[in-house]
């Protein structure tokens, strides 16, 4: 009877059970736990919601930080603090493009993170189209004086975002080309691979000895529209930007953790800055909300005891700053953090669900890896032959020697909002995000809990 | 052997053989023809870039009219000509919402037609949300007092676009009640079924004795945002919107026709003007281009001697002033041109493709309905057995007695785009807009080559 009646009890009071100790079942029990919750959902809400856009310097960037550093504590993750770094503050102004004819049309653009500005009267000056990025380097020195430069290159949706690889330095580096040139403004069409006419706004650099031009993305059916307008002959077009550039600001990052038993750290995030134009709900809040709703699962598994501590320090941190000068945030982090980082992943692209794992660890920990497949196979994630890439935030890491996968979301239809107005909370299906929270509470968990070392070359 | 020879030339030179005098054979012939060629590609292309936008009463509708004029002349229809009528011209400004708070965030909106304005540097106010028109309504005399009223309805998709005549009352009239009630602005939700960012304005009325208030559309995403904050706490926003009554403008509508051997009319066209957002692609240059199209088919088929110069005269106009003023370009037509209309068929419904068949015609002309519903088949259009709706062009012929079909076009996703600056050229299907010529072209034959009797009622 007693034994019958402490097993009921068990199976009624499961906190009371012992705790899973092998990593692989703990990770499959937390893939479950995270699926019959929705907390990333409601952070990726309150973010949104309360705070809203949050560009890099900006004041609501550090009201978020408060915002967030409460939310980590509140969700049971120890140790939160802040650390803020030195960053540009730029502020975006008037932008409007209209074509100089008899039935000037308006076009809808929005100036590049830290372009330069025109007169506040504007300018107007001729269209010189380029096909891509090859064809304006072909250009000759002074050819383009005075002209605005525009470049009609498409970008087609890909599940792995490899076109957005393959094309942004359209974006990042084609007006400073242009600006050596002599042209007088950038215009481009927006890395953009949705319908909606809404420019898509994101970096663009200019080397020192290079003075930063008005630089802008065209919305793709304006740039379309451009496009049919240049071949029925000249255009000319009255161009206003005038973004400012306010100095020295400050950014920063939201650190917490579930503290370890040992010395080493498996690190995780997101970024918590966005761009100005949507509310940052893809890029990133969703990668923070993520990364924080996996921590949380971990924290309640650890504090009921259906989990020991794990060995490793789960170190969870909401960067700030990606979109502008990237890799700052993790470089703090490291500066401020010195214990080794044995495993790395981050969330930094959108909402959608994880559909396959790559990894780059050391050649011993790949039976591990395979392990972390079968547990992540019933949420429809295929481990792939190609090696992880990391991300921006936690590149800092990587070079330092940490192993690294990437549980890679479809991106089919990131860079149909990725930078734009449309960035909000209503793109985002609830369900998919959850799947990936269980991926991302599965893999780190596998990784926190485990003696395998995973840094692919010598210790560091 | 001569007969043969002469069977051999037939065959290699149609245009040489008998004319087609069976007006449901020429209707297929049409159908057929129509498929084939892509004017009215080139027409809507032409006309939303070397135009663009065509507010009501602006420089721009006046261009357009000439642009059509010619066009319509190049494509072979006769005795083409301008009627011009007075409407209000009324132009936007600047439009801007910000909530007042320690994250202010823009919410993107944009003022409905004929909206009153701000003051320049704008109105701060509290917002009072409802639910639906009815409970605005239902708000007690001066409750509104100084506030800015919100009303956040969805609009759900609908094949045949009869969400939007259920809820358009929201923008039409609902401005008019909050004002009568002290309200200092009044917002709504987008009447909008797509998830961009991107407001749709439309006409909103005040009757006389009612001062016009500011009054907007809220992007849908925007709306869901600003019902989140409400539901958090009290929302303050501040709201800038200066549009313009400019005063007396001109409109006007361009017509040009097929002449045929008899007195009485067969009717058709869309509308020339367009909201001034989008370049007003799928309202409604695609139903101008439609019609247009579909007119070019026959006009071709008459001038080789493949069918016969048309019983009935077919008349092709494209009004003036639809979105505003609605019945004054249909009327100004009638009021132009005494001959009988026996029959209308109007394009006002976006690009995509015809799916139903809906007729309000003399009850002895069912069976001639269903000789063309046979001809239409092979399109993929289906006879309905509800009675034609018509449309607001060729209302006042209808109530002057016409018959009248509808070829409905599918709605699905026409308030996608509707009346936002998305309406542009870039989301027309080709393939969708051909069909929907064919049927065009195949109808109006099948009206205008016939002794059918449509007319409904007792002749007019």
């Amino acid at each position: 009877m007693r034994a019958i009646a402490t097993a009921v009890l068990m199976m009624a009071m499961p906190a009371l059970a012992a705790p899973v100790r092998d990593p692989v079942a703990g990770a499959a029990l937390l893939r479950d736990r995270a699926l019959a919750e929705n907390s990333a959902l409601a952070i990726v809400t309150g973010l949104t919601t309360e705070i809203g856009p949050r560009l890099a310097a900006s004041v609501p960037e550090a009201h978020a930080r408060d915002w967030m550093a409460a939310e980590m504590t509140a969700l049971g993750l120890a140790k939160v603090h802040i650390q803020t770094f030195a960053v540009p503050h730029w502020e975006r102004g008037v932008e409007t493009a209209t074509t100089i004819g008899p039935n000037p049309q308006r076009l809808m653009l929005t100036a590049l993170g830290y372009s330069g500005a025109t007169p506040d009267a504007g300018l107007d000056a001729d269209v010189v189209q380029f096909a891509d990025l090859d064809a304006l380097k072909a250009a000759p020195a002074g050819s383009l004086a005075g002209k605005i430069v525009f470049i009609d290159h498409e970008m087609r949706r890909a599940q792995d975002g490899s076109s957005y690889g393959a094309f942004n330095a359209i974006r990042t580096a084609g007006p400073a080309i242009a600006a050596d040139k002599g042209a007088a403004a950038y215009l481009h069409r927006s890395l953009a691979t949705g319908p909606a006419r809404l420019p898509h706004t994101g970096v663009t650099r200019f080397p020192d000895g290079t003075k930063p031009i008005p630089a802008a993305a065209l919305s793709v059916p304006d740039a379309k529209q451009l496009a049919r307008l240049v071949a029925l002959g000249p255009v000319r077009l009255h161009l206003v930007l005038t973004p400012r550039d306010l100095g020295p600001g400050t950014s920063g990052n939201v650190v917490g953790e579930i503290t370890g038993t040992g010395p080493d750290v498996v690190l995780t995030g997101g970024h918590l800055d966005s761009w100005d134009l949507g509310t940052g709900a893809i890029d990133d809040a969703s990668g923070v909300a993520i990364t924080l709703g996996a921590t949380k699962v971990i924290a309640d598994a650890v504090k009921t005891g259906a989990l020991p501590r794990p060995k490793r320090t789960i170190r969870m941190v909401a960067f700030g700053d990606e979109e502008a000068q990237g890799p700052l945030g993790g470089a703090t982090y490291l500066k401020g953090h010195p214990e080794p980082v044995v495993f790395a992943v981050e969330a930094d692209f959108g909402a959608d669900r994880v559909w396959s794992l790559r990894s780059r660890v050391a050649p011993a920990a790949a039976p591990a890896v395979a392990a972390l497949a079968r547990v992540l196979a019933p949420l429809g994630i295929a481990p792939s032959p190609l090696p992880a890439f990391g991300g921006e935030d936690i590149a800092a890491a990587v070079q330092g020697g940490a192993g690294v996968v990437d549980l890679a979301q479809d991106g089919t239809h990131y860079f149909d909002l990725h930078h734009s107005a449309d960035d909000t909370l209503d793109k985002i299906d609830p369900q998919a995000l959850t799947q990936a929270v269980a991926a991302y509470a599965a893999t780190l968990w596998w990784a926190a809990n485990s003696d395998v070392e995973f840094r692919p070359g010598p210790p560091h």
